[in-house]
């Protein structure tokens, strides 16, 4: 059997879809959490290929990284992966379009300036927030619902669900984000009731 | 058996890798290339579920969009897959890595001003394309090469080389782009020597 050490910041960010997996199905890895400016950080970003976290150490020496890549590694050893090469192509098609998203909103993080930081914010949630989010909507309207695929969860669902719980609350983005998007908010309700998401995120 | 159309521009872009992968395997697909501003751009554009290019239509009649989650598809049904959990993963981890250059230089694409989008262009490759190259190149010395499984070549290795071209091409890039990178200067010429790649780009 092999370990898994999944090394992040102590936040959820792009690390929590894959918290969750693991958590879900009862996979155990070692849930290192570092401080930034520490010298376990510096020398976990050091030990990265790609320089950047989360990272992924499979059996104490070969380290990964790369958020989505290990994601949908974690789900292939889950049941929360796409059974079909159809499903997985659903699934990816939908995280594409997420990432997309947030490709483009690149420009608000990478911001320096606080006030243009602050004004591109704002101009994202007025112009492509509702172009991407009505992408999403319309893709979920062509399914049967709540999921990407029906009545099946899979991890594409908890990523969207993690940006999704991000980006509704108020200090990151807007509490009312979904208000006009009743498939993406069933689908965000349907995923954090889902018992064992539910049980992980009150831990 | 399912019948294909993949529905793009006339160009290469971010088809020419699903195209690659249909053709070497020897999976007969319908080439579909529509000029910009014609009725069958506009049509294709509506039906596509994200309103976007490159779609896929599976017999006729599902319709699905998102240019990697179609490579990753075609792909899983040729053996240019990765054959393991971990195969994918590697795999997995320098398309994101790309990617997340690709996103970065969305900066240019994006910018309408000609004379701001060709200082941005020229500040991109003096500044974060080495940065990426660097991640790329180094994730590439810690395997065997030339390609990113070792010598089997797989989908990753084609989309890498497919960008690359690209980028190589004084027109939108730099002639010398890989003058640093002797890994990924073999993996390119790896892909493009190919037999089958090869009699795909003469055709």
């Amino acid at each position: 059997m092999s370990s898994y050490e999944l090394v992040y910041y102590n936040s959820r960010g792009y690390a929590e879809p894959i918290r969750i997996l693991f958590n879900l199905s009862g996979i155990e890895f070692k849930d290192t959490r570092l401080a930034a400016g520490t010298p376990e950080f510096a020398a976990a970003l050091k030990r990265s290929p790609g320089g950047c976290l989360p990272s992924l150490v499979l059996d104490g020496n070969r380290v990964v990284c790369q958020s989505l890549a290990i994601t949908r590694y974690v789900a292939s050893l889950t049941d929360y992966k796409g059974r079909t090469a159809e499903d997985t192509l659903y699934v990816n098609m939908f995280i594409e379009t997420l990432y997309d998203l947030i490709a483009r909103y690149d420009e608000v993080v990478k911001e320096k300036d606080q006030n243009i930081k602050a004004k591109k914010k704002e101009g994202a949630y007025e112009s492509y927030f509702p172009v991407y989010l009505s992408k999403l909507e319309k893709m979920l309207s062509a399914q049967s619902g709540p999921f990407i695929l029906g009545d099946r969860m899979t991890w594409g669902d908890i990523v969207i669900m993690s940006f999704l719980e991000l980006k509704q609350n108020p200090e990151y983005g807007r509490a009312d984000l979904l208000s006009n998007f009743p498939k993406l908010a069933a689908q965000y309700r349907g995923v954090i009731e889902e018992p064992g998401v539910k049980r992980w995120s009150q831990l």
